[in-house]
């Protein structure tokens, strides 16, 4: 049987920022992909006009500097999201042109957004991020759910409505499902509130030339035969002289194991001996998100001549969250918007058409009558891919920060965790996916 | 290769009460049981001095009519669980005796429970058991925890305080992890939390002579060499010309699969085609609860002589839930009691003699010294077992039942779903595995 130092099973960027350290390190390192492509939940696509786009994650931006770094180590470029103009606010049949952080809601509302996020980002401060179950009231936010905080801490309704509908384009699913802590620690792993929302100084600031796949693509060309796809690794058999890696087709020992892959699809794999309890139970209560993604691509960013970014915000529409995604050279024009949580688990029900026709008709009432007539509509369900079953990413409900944290990212003898979940920096993002690999990594090396 | 008409995925109560009802309908059936023993969540221990123990789920009662009537066909026998007496609540370092539904509490917090439960009650009426998610005030109760709907509902914190003892003594989850439209469809589906509660009169009222795990080993011999334990299903490959089940060592070819493992495991096997992704969400987030079940024997039932009936409920301690399972004739005392929830997480650390000790020391606590001299304690960590991996059954969070309900046991093409969580009444019980195995067979049947 082949016989290397380390496999790494996931060949998405945290999986090959693993196999990449481990590599130059002098490990012999093999990676096993169970689709026929590398890049995990990035992926690129393209319209019919030949324009590349982004069919998973997509946006960096400030502080993520690993992933920052990475690009440029590997030869690559980034640009500017496009941010010139108004925003638009849709809510109560109403549109409404802005271009402040209040989101052009009723000052009253805004003044109350302003004191919520306020004291969000005091109760941010003060969690670990390192080890949340640490923090000083955890078993008091993790108590919680994020809906049933904002349920206790306003009576306004819109401003209860408005959060309703940030949390799903934060976290792709919806605020009862989420931990207040979690919530908390993800700000701060994040920076804050206002960076994972801003564009312009904030997680959507920049994009990558040819699509942000290319990371890992340009990762998986140094590591060469290194990377092995449509390896579908079923089984890890550790004992105190290595360890197996069964997939389908075959398998390889080694002695030490990371595993890259999201924590729903982690407790997939069979592992003799069992893991423990509690690194059991972390795969069993980390569900995926749930989000559809669309670009729409028009003849021409004709919303740019009237002043607007592109940028969208509905709370009466299931197509609720839309950014301009244009080329850099505006050579057309392409809308990105999502279904997120609720409303795309409601309209996978729904026919490819049906929801094309969902989208461009929210899309017109967005920006006029232009935007019925787009050239392409190109979808990703990332529910749907058996290999990822959910995007942006794993989200902890209430308890079990406080209850099972601890095993999320610690060894189980030769297995080591990575993923952008389990990351105490940017978690959730490609930067902390980055981290996540190097850090586990960092603990075979350590190890010798 | 092997053809039969139907393969059962797992051989606890649902999987064998499916093949039984197939087989009496003439299909030629195979059941597939990873372990080396059917029963699932039932397990037959014994203690040192051959006094046969339950070590899984062992009390059926009133209204569990399709279990009792399956063990009576069985020519099994049930026998009234210890219940003359008084019981024990410990509470802020009190020990009280009480005879009454108020738990020996005091006055004003007793009428506060009442009050509590009354609503809970009321509210439960309102729930569809068949499909929860189409109850009335559906969104509103699953955007709620158990937990969030106690602090909303009374200020009083001994309630407060007895309610989270009592949701993991029924749960073995804490209120946070509970969606309170979920608690609420519990209760109906077995009958009312009074009923969930009681021995005489309720869910503790019988118990099998010779342990519950015997329910299942009699339908095995009925069944015969159609069982094949040892059999780890990996794969479930379905086409329009039937299905193979692949697993460690073999594979068969079928025209339908029942799959009656819980929803957590359900998850952990390869679908070709990939399931849908609602189906496949369920299995991401039907987490199971956590418990460690102890039997305690002693000389002789020695509470009983100061009129005790051994039960206790102590709002103080890790162990705090504990019954009289004495055998039927008395010969020798038996104490049963668990570590639920979060008790259960924390305690696996714990070496096995530490446990003993927490055990040990909590029943000296509550029944004097004579409670010091065990002869012989058993445990059983149901989180541990690869093929169970958390008792008593699978919860389901905020936000679950009314984004995901109806893919629990809606039938995938050739793939039907059983197990005690797909049961509408007495769900998540032994009444309930039987009436979900029949449900499924009964589709497959209707079917043809």
């Amino acid at each position: 049987m082949n016989r290397v130092d380390v496999v790494v099973v996931g060949g998405g960027l945290a999986g090959l920022a693993a196999a990449r350290e481990l590599v130059a390190a002098g490990k012999d390192v093999v990676v096993l992909e169970a689709r026929n492509r590398v890049g995990g939940r990035t992926m690129g696509g393209v319209l019919s006009n030949g324009v590349p786009v982004e069919m998973g994650g997509q946006w960096v931006g400030p502080t993520q500097d690993v992933v920052l770094e990475l690009i440029e180590e590997l030869g690559l470029e980034t640009f500017p999201s496009y941010d010139d103009g108004d925003a638009l606010m849709f809510v109560d049949g109403q549109g409404v042109r802005h271009a402040s952080p209040t989101f052009g809601l009723p000052e009253r509302t805004a003044a109350e957004l302003a004191r919520l996020s306020g004291l969000m980002e005091e109760l941010a401060t003060t969690v670990s991020v390192e080890s949340p179950w640490t923090t000083k009231e955890a078993e008091e936010l993790d108590r919680q759910t994020l809906d049933g905080w904002l349920t206790s801490n306003t009576d306004n309704d819109l401003a209860r409505r408005f959060f309703r509908v940030l949390v799903p384009a934060l976290f792709s699913a919806e605020a009862p499902e989420l931990s207040f802590l979690h919530f908390l620690f993800y700000l701060k792993s994040g920076t804050s509130l206002e960076t994972l929302l801003n564009t312009t100084g904030g997680a959507q600031e920049s994009r990558v030339v040819g699509g942000t796949h290319r990371i890992s693509e340009q990762m998986a060309v140094e590591l060469g035969d290194r990377v092995r796809l449509e390896a579908v690794v079923r089984t890890i058999r550790q004992d105190v002289d290595g360890v197996t890696v069964e997939f389908e087709g075959g398998e390889i020992a080694c002695e030490r194991v990371v595993v890259a892959v999201p924590q729903t699809l982690a407790g997939r794999i069979r592992y003799v001996p069992p893991l423990p309890s509690a690194r059991d139970a972390v795969t069993q209560q980390m569900p995926a998100g749930s989000v559809i993604k669309f670009q729409v691509g028009y003849a021409r960013p004709f919303w740019r001549i009237e002043g607007l970014n592109g940028s969208v915000l509905s709370l009466d529409d299931a197509f609720n969250v839309v950014l301009d995604n244009s080329p850099e050279d505006g050579s057309c024009g392409v809308l990105v918007g999502f279904l997120e949580g609720r409303h795309a688990r409601v309209s996978v029900d729904l026919s490819p058409e049906e929801r094309r026709e969902l989208v461009v008709s929210a899309l017109v009432k967005f920006f006029g009558p232009e935007a019925a007539q787009p050239f392409d509509v190109v979808e990703q369900d990332w529910n749907n891919e058996e290999f990822t079953r959910g995007c942006y990413g794993g989200r902890l409900g209430a308890g079990v920060w406080t209850q099972y944290g601890e095993a999320l990212s610690a060894p189980v003898d030769r297995i080591h965790w990575a993923g952008a979940e389990t990351s105490t920096i940017w978690n959730g993002y490609m930067d902390g996916a980055v981290r996540s690999g190097r850090r586990a990594a960092s603990e075979i090396l350590t190890h010798g």
